[in-house]
């Protein structure tokens, strides 16, 4: 993904727009830069992943101490890593714990991914610090539609990066599979319920079969729960029979979705089941983006097989007609669920350009989901990087969301400590919060927003500081020292580099440092890594943000207030009345997951810089109760992205005869 | 998949049931006999899959004369073997190629699966010629609703069963991905043609990067099929950017469906776009079962990468508002489909119970598709087992259906003449179409239908026969030597065996032999092997059915009356509409891919035996343009299967402790 390459593809166009920046820097090119407007003319992120051969997965898999039965090979670049590991080194010390998150990004993303590949890079090939690094799997939607890919860019990048950004390991596609199960069980038994008889319905669920009648494991789990003792099928009482047959779904209550790993704009919104053999019981539905779905957040936050088959039984998917709660265990597919679940548990192993292990694991988005990647896989690798050693993971967009989720959701769910934070921030981007130029879409930046963001305006860069100072302050409310990293674009001049580091280190910053691992790979990173090596050391006073006993309101207003700046929140009726739902049926102490553009710190994607006196509005308030958060919409969010006019895959091809994927990126 | 185990699956139940069978053969048990009733008292096919370790697929792949870079291990079971292969042995003459068929089945199945696999573990482990097996991927839709899995049963199993069953190597999920891709881009273009006038759309989609604009090469392609030999975006006309710009899809003619793999019926009817975003372009749509996709056919009958690209190119989703033929390409997506697929073009390797190998690819279903694994597989495999060895696989449902789509599609495509055919049948099936009672589902089976079939009854055996013979006969059209495989239960009694044994041998059939291959695995089938190697050595006159040269209509005919026994065939309006149109379009000399229940040879499921004197109703015909047939559709058949009150999945879990799953069979 070339989030910080603002160049043209064409060859001659790229060859004038370098020489015009360097023109505009007014300064005559270094030897370096000369060779890296050789490396921008002739290369791209494909064909520098592409120029480098990974290891074979198997002796990388050797060299971090793994056991061969504790790896799935999959291919040669890529391997499961079974969960038996963590009993086996489980009185191992962990390692330090580091988070790389950022400043309120441009569309185009302000290089998380790469900083947190140059980090590991450094440390491990230039510091011989053992280190590893935890991504999320991207979705297919954005690989195809508008984004691109995920692997990180340049020469901090996952390789390979084709098998990186398409199925990987299958695990999105078994989310996708599972939660479709759900789906297709919620309205067939919907359909079932309203087409017979208690008695009719009874004798289909527990069938005689060669004249023997008897209650599966998952149906005498239900009788159970229902208070009802017996195993005999034939001693039920008609009530009986009606309490266990009847889940009685209330359709206008569906929460579950189907899902598709695909920007599919038309599924936004749905009428299924218009055929005639479903009686004309038609409802309206949605797919989501098969990232958003509750059990992929479920992946990420698990943390043994035991603990995602109770997870994923827990789902509430609707409630019946006396408004209680109708889980997936109700619907009697908890085990299937597991069952296909099975392998996507194990995290993915592959490998940096420069041969640095990456765990790349569950991919929830940011903004319409808790946006980190999975617990399991950071368990792991700080075992196998031994006390010294470190991990680094990311959360997704500004650390306003993407951060705030990592230390109220997910190191609860984990119980880790982070030792370091790292934010990213880039001088386009601060130029933008400072009053520049909004930077929309990479296919079409005019010249004149690529010129104006060029050339340098120290003015709108301290200007903007003011967002990379709000995010310092985030991050101090949670007690986590943090180092900020410049990622810096050849085109920045030395005194924007300098006066960024300047302010960031004033507004509480335990170190600022630029990157160049971009162009340099872990050589670019080692200053970041000296500095968060340094910061690892510190006195350290992780604190969450709100305690769990609180009402639902209150912690929506405190992350509302003391994260996002807001005056105060509103909530809408049907948010109220949710939050009321949610609290009567005992699930007011969940952690909040918010749903909120990451475009600004406000609900209003065009406020840039740090917006004040805003009312955030609280449009819907949903939950996963099976992930183990309560999620409130902020303002209109889509869960389902759409193709543009011209999709990525336009430029996507492959050669039949080499085999070589082209145009991904 | 218990296709021929009648048995309760309760432990007392099953023992009762047992002695009543042996009571009913008028019989004392032989030692033989009683350790089966022990075996089955105990086990379950999940159960022997387990107890039996696979070698390591690498070993395996080593066995069979794989070289290291043709083997992409996936795990400790699986691999993909890559089709350089096929390269490197193409002056390796080709082995024996033998097809297993069947007759008209109960749902149940009458174990075409199982006899595949006893087959080969017959040849090689006990007769010492090299053979390999080339199976279908089971969809997850019925492993999860009515079915369950695929992979044979008893001692004649692919193992791991639950690695077969469940994701294999997500060559379905790649199917999925991609089918669902191109439908986001077919209703994504619509949206974007009808909101936006000529030049915005071509600024779109052929923007003005940083001051250069470019078609790319998938663009450039469309422009030469236009017959615009301009390259520089800035020197078309008027007339030629609304002809380059606009597809004009005329969306009441869209045939490209959404897939799914799961059995979701409210989706077989849905109205899509219903969200503002989408400003009212709301249309009907459905859902089909992924393996339904065309994207399936092509996996299963392509020959090459290239092949398959220039198939995913060639796929018609619509016509233009003229009538015209819209492709995959024409929506620039073709490229995009080839990498999504690029993995699941290669073979699946996997093993019998006797460490047989066996390849596992490609899932089209033989009533709505065509029924057959992948030429690939079939060609690999050709070369791997030498001159002398026997590659064996399977063509689904009845002979009438899945066989004659192997010979006139499937081995239209690849070349290859098959050797011999083994035409499966059971007592139980054939006293059904004797006039027996109808076998509908395992799980209802009485007990008063379980002992009407078990009980000796020669009358009801040989009258059933007709529909043996008939299969026989239809075989012979094509000039193939035909054993007969009796798929012996323990319940038939000596003097049904050889009845059926006997009118099949004077029906024509070269020869016909008992099999026990579940119950004793490759030793059950050993005379099978024999037989099916003699008749190997037959002369073989193949020959296709029809010429592709005769008008659709007259293909359509010559399989209704030749192979159904149809008196004749009666076209609906649209039917006949669409043979015009696809005839004017240029797609008449295509082969044909009949939609019919497996449950007869007529278009009525109940109608057993050999029905005569029917008019084959043809409802609609649609085309399969990348795949490379038209598909006339006999009466109504459903694209989408629905679950049951009681899904398998009621039985289906995972035990967090051992990972073991149970419930799958």
């Amino acid at each position: 993904m070339p989030g910080f390459l603002w160049c043209p593809r064409g060859g001659v166009a790229r060859l004038v727009f370098i020489c015009c920046c360097f023109a505009l820097c007014r300064r005559p090119p270094k030897l370096r830069e000369i060779s890296w407007l050789l490396f921008v003319f002739f290369s791209s992120d494909i064909e520098i992943s592409r120029a480098q051969s990974p290891k074979a997965v198997d002796v990388l898999a050797k060299e971090i101490g793994l056991l061969t039965d504790e790896v799935e090979i999959y291919g040669q670049t890529k391997a499961k890593v079974r969960l038996s590991l963590l009993e086996r080194l489980k009185d191992q010390p962990d390692g330090k714990y580091v988070l790389v998150a950022g400043i309120t990004p441009t569309p185009l993303g302000e290089g998380k991914s790469t900083v947190t590949i140059g980090l590991v890079q450094a440390l491990t090939a230039h510091l011989n610090i053992n280190s590893f690094a935890c991504l999320r799997q991207p979705s297919q939607g954005p690989t195809f539609g508008v984004k691109g890919g995920a692997a990180g860019g340049g020469y901090a990048q996952v390789i390979p990066m084709e098998e990186f950004n398409l199925h990987l390991t299958g695990d999105i596609h078994a989310i996708t599979a599972a939660n479709n199960l759900l789906a297709a069980a919620i309205d067939a038994r919907i359909l079932h319920e309203n087409t017979q008889s208690d008695k009719a319905l009874y004798n289909r669920l527990v069938p005689v079969v060669n004249g023997v009648r008897g209650f599966s494991a998952i149906q005498l789990a239900r009788l159970r729960r229902l208070g009802i003792s017996k195993t005999d099928p034939g001693t039920l009482t008609e009530e009986e029979i009606n309490k266990f047959a009847r889940l009685d779904i209330d359709p206008s209550t569906i929460t579950w979705q189907r899902v598709v790993d695909t920007n599919d704009r038309f599924l936004r919104k749905i009428t299924v089941g218009q055929a005639n053999t479903e009686k004309g019981f038609v409802r309206q539905a949605q797919f989501d983006i098969a990232v958003a779905s509750e059990i992929m957040a479920i992946l990420a936050l698990t943390t043994s097989l035991q603990d995602m088959k109770e997870r994923l039984g827990k789902m509430v998917v609707a409630n019946d007609k006396k408004g209680e709660p109708i889980t997936a265990e109700d619907l009697g597919v908890t085990g299937a669920l597991a069952v296909l679940m099975k392998d996507a548990i194990k995290p993915t192993l592959m490998q940096t350009l420069e041969g640095t292990p990456v765990f790349v694991h569950a991919g929830p988005f940011a903004n319409i989901a808790h946006g980190n990647s999975s617990v399991l896989a950071d368990k792991i690798a700080l075992k196998l990087v031994g006390e010294k050693g470190f991990v680094v993971t990311e959360a997704g967009f500004g650390a306003d969301i993407g951060m705030e989720k990592f230390f109220n959701i997910k190191c609860r769910a984990s119980g880790l400590v982070p030792s370091v934070v790292v934010l990213v921030a880039t001088v386009r981007a601060l130029k933008m919060h400072g009053g520049g130029p909004n930077v929309k879409d990479l296919m079409y930046l005019t010249i004149s927003i690529n010129f104006y963001l060029i050339a340098q305006n120290l003015q709108l860069v301290a200007d903007g500081c003011c967002n990379l100072q709000k995010q310092i302050q985030i991050t101090q409310l949670f007690g986590v020292p943090v180092v900020v990293a410049l990622n810096v674009f050849k085109t920045d001049s030395p005194a924007e580099i300098d006066l960024v580091c300047k302010i960031a280190k004033q507004s509480g910053a335990f170190d600022a440092v630029p990157c160049n691992h971009w162009s340099a790979g872990g050589r670019g990173a080692v200053k970041l890594a000296q500095a968060v090596e340094r910061a690892a050391n510190q006195k350290n006073n992780f604190k969450y943000l709100y305690s769990l006993e609180l009402p639902i309101v209150e912690k929506i207003r405190i992350i509302a207030q003391k994260v996002y700046g807001a005056q105060d929140i509103e909530l809408s009726p049907t948010a109220q009345s949710q939050v009321d739902r949610y609290t009567r049926q005992g699930f007011g102490n969940l952690p909040i997951c918010m749903a909120k553009t990451h475009l600004s710190l406000s609900h209003q994607p065009e406020r840039k810089g740090v917006p004040t006196g805003f009312i955030l509005p609280i449009s819907d308030v949903r939950a996963s109760i099976g992930a183990g958060f309560i999620y409130p919409l902020v303002g209109t969010m889509s869960t389902m992205p759409g193709l543009p006019t011209r999709p990525c895959f336009y430029d996507i091809d492959l050669d039949p005869i080499t085999e070589q994927v082209k145009g991904l990126f």
